[in-house]
């Protein structure tokens, strides 16, 4: 017998599996030796070539089995829809700033700064030295290069009015505060379990609290920041043990709460044993005011502290510390460890290079007057152009404003209009834990371009007024 | 009334405070007034000093609360234990072979090739290249640079056999492989879920999984992989919809499964409507065989494919790629987006870099005859010197040979009377999803001073005969 043999035995097996419904099974080795009068090589032969085209299958010791005739047609994965089941998270990181608008487009958009509001020389000669250094090709310790929770220690010790200052040990270096917030959410909260919110709030938090799968908790919060008694009242109905906050420059109402709504704040979580997460983003963008981090005042691990330098220093550069004390730390380690093992001593030497050079200093000093004057001739202009969309605070820090828009704005009309007219905004992003309380948009002034706002505004104005 | 009053009140309150349970309730600030005849604002002065010193706190509209005297002793966080609860993951990365043994210890007990092993100067001059360019200071698509996504891509494209290659949109760009398996596993499996894994495996896979609340279903793997017909059981006694495994050079086994297993896996996760996790860690360390992924064969969307740089190129560059197609590849990004935002452009521009020059190809060849003669030096020095440590296969790539020791072997006393004497092992390591089959030992032949690998083996078998 032949290879022509082989070639017939699988035409012939081909017409069946053409006829057969896929998991059918096929004529027996020894059937076919003798309907075709070939060895049993010869039908070895046929069947492997069969296989490898993705026709059939051999289950061992049981037989030989159609697979599907499909692979002529495009691929399906329908299969997974039924493998997978229904999907835990609604929110994507889809809608949301990162997403980047065409290039000759204005921007309202984007949550980071333009490279121009970089120390764009101190990082390429950080990176540059780290490259030189040990950092590059070493495995640093789960919790990070110690000369670093060393400085992010030190950074909090200096504000810190508590009894109890953090050290090194206390700081977890993550690869940025998204992770941290992952972490935290996942280790310390859990599936299914209350997490109060101020509402509204930053949108990437709740992205990671619902990827977590825990129960977000609105708590409503305005330009003066979140109402303690309401707080406490969240606390008791929903047995809630955290509450993620952003005291300082709230992202995107730009509140900052005051010294006495901190101490109050703070006094409500002890009193029911929970955590406040202070997300301080902005802790490098304050313009009158500085961020004055609720964790210095904290001393008895009631405040869990994330810091990232990943939007002052550089968006490559993704270092962040989350900086707790008692079990909490050992569990969000824990955490952290297993979902990314450590973080690269590239970028932790390179981001600690560039915020212990003294021109880090300098560069803080004169992006405090940048953000100034980019924020005040946005507000000039909406004020000017847009007078639709009301400003509810002028906030003394962080990089967005926070406008009210009339309540039968469509948003997803605005943002489709203003995007045809070159102006790109944020006005599908959700930043409320549950439903919007109103008709809200964030713009953010540290895009490039920043000398076109006034048409930025103008665009805007015009697509609300045609609403 | 002058500041003496105000100094009395507190040194009054203080003692009060001192004898009273936390949460007693203070004499009401008018009692205060008419006790001491001070005014209202000197009252209010000294209730603030004590506020400011953590000593009582004050509930707006209810009244002035002692909250502990015992800011004097050390802090206390237990009360952060009952908030927390029971935590879900056993494993820790504690004690895994990321620790780090005393500087002048042998060490056949790390995961990572040494320094010696890497592309160091193609390293360094591709991080110093990426710090001129502008990755270092932009912020990448989540899914990664384009052209990375690519260069992953076409690698599994060429090994492909299927009808369906790869292209640039089925990879996922992650910030380390342990990312990615945390992704996966919470993303397509979910907690409580069932999960199955080769046993032994990995155990960064397993401490993922654990993280990730899934349930693990052991599916036992020896020298020549797992069983078919074992694995097929497996899914339908668990209702699993997920294998994870490592076809080529295991770790920590070094098996390498034959073509025809891989075809007869292949086949059972098919007709399972499953995924097969391949974690193809060991790519680029094919010894006398090279690694051919089972992906290459896919083309249905039933293996999710896992390749790292990390090992190969620097643990600084963290970048692995996940290639997937179907609903299972959005829902991972959907995840890693959630966890993660993005992977630092700055990594991902170096790390190819370092892929894309001629010198990586010569790098790997030069990588593939050190291994190979560190391994056959590890192995007679064994062979020589504790011969009670049995090899049962010598594996043809990876990193890792797996011994079996004698049964009667205490493994933590083996570690520490091996430390004692200079040597880190890796005994303490669980690399059993359920209980160990036996007493195992991986010892790693990348590590330092592989020249002393009989000295080590000396240790080690002295230590073996001394149990």
């Amino acid at each position: 017998m032949n290879n022509d043999s082989s070639s017939q035995i699988v035409e012939k097996l081909k017409k069946i599996i053409d006829s057969s419904a896929p998991g059918t099974r096929l004529p027996s080795t020894r059937s076919l030796v003798t309907e075709f009068q070939a060895s049993p090589v010869t039908v070895q032969k046929a069947l492997q070539s069969l296989s490898m085209q993705g026709l059939i299958e051999s289950r061992p010791g049981i037989g030989t089995f159609t697979r599907s005739s499909g692979l002529t047609r495009p691929a399906d994965y329908s299969w997974q829809s039924t493998a997978l089941g229904s999907a835990r998270t609604r929110r994507t990181a889809a809608a949301t700033p990162l997403g980047r608008p065409g290039n000759d487009s204005l921007s309202l958009h984007h949550g980071y700064p333009e490279p121009g509001l970089l120390p764009s020389r101190l990082v390429r000669s950080a990176v540059n030295r780290a490259s030189r250094s040990e950092s590059a090709l070493a495995c640093p310790p789960p919790g990070g290069l110690p000369d670093l929770q060393r400085w992010f220690a030190r950074e909090l010790a200096e504000q810190s009015i508590g009894s109890v200052t953090p050290t090194a040990k206390d700081v977890i270096i993550m690869p940025g505060s998204q992770s941290g917030l992952s972490s935290i959410f996942a280790s310390l909260v859990g599936a299914g379990q209350p997490l109060l919110v101020e509402s509204p709030t930053y949108w990437g938090a709740l992205l990671a609290a619902e990827n977590a799968g825990v129960q977000l908790i609105p708590v409503s919060s305005g330009p003066n920041g979140p109402d303690p008694v309401e707080l406490s009242k969240a606390f008791d109905r929903s047995g809630a043990r955290m509450f993620y906050a952003q005291p300082n420059f709230a992202n995107p109402t730009g509140a900052q709460w005051t010294a006495a709504l901190k101490e109050q704040i703070l006094a409500v979580v002890r009193r029911h044993s929970a955590f406040l997460v202070e997300d301080d983003w902005a802790h490098d963008f304050g313009i009158e005011s500085s961020s004055i981090p609720l964790a210095a005042a904290d001393d008895s691990g009631h405040v869990i502290y994330i810091r990232s330098l990943t939007k002052s220093v550089s968006p490559s550069l993704r270092v962040a510390a989350v900086i707790t004390r008692g079990p909490a730390r050992d569990r969000i380690l824990a955490n952290t460890a297993a979902e990314a093992m450590y973080v690269s001593g590239l970028l932790q030497a390179a981001a600690l290079d560039v915020v212990t050079q003294p021109a880090w200093n300098t560069h803080l000093r004169s992006l405090r007057s940048q953000l100034s004057a980019r924020r005040d001739l946005l507000i000039s202009s909406l004020h000017a152009e847009a007078p639709e969309a009301q400003l509810e605070l002028v906030p003394q820090g962080g990089l967005n404003l926070w406008l009210r828009l009339p309540e039968h704005t469509d948003l997803k009309l605005l943002t489709q209009d203003c995007l045809r007219a070159g102006l790109a905004i944020a006005g599908e992003v959700n930043w409320f834990p549950a439903e919007p309380a109103g008709k809200y948009l964030r713009v953010n002034y540290a895009g490039e371009r920043s000398a076109e706002f006034p048409e930025a505004a103008r665009i805007l104005g015009e697509a609300l007024r045609s609403q």
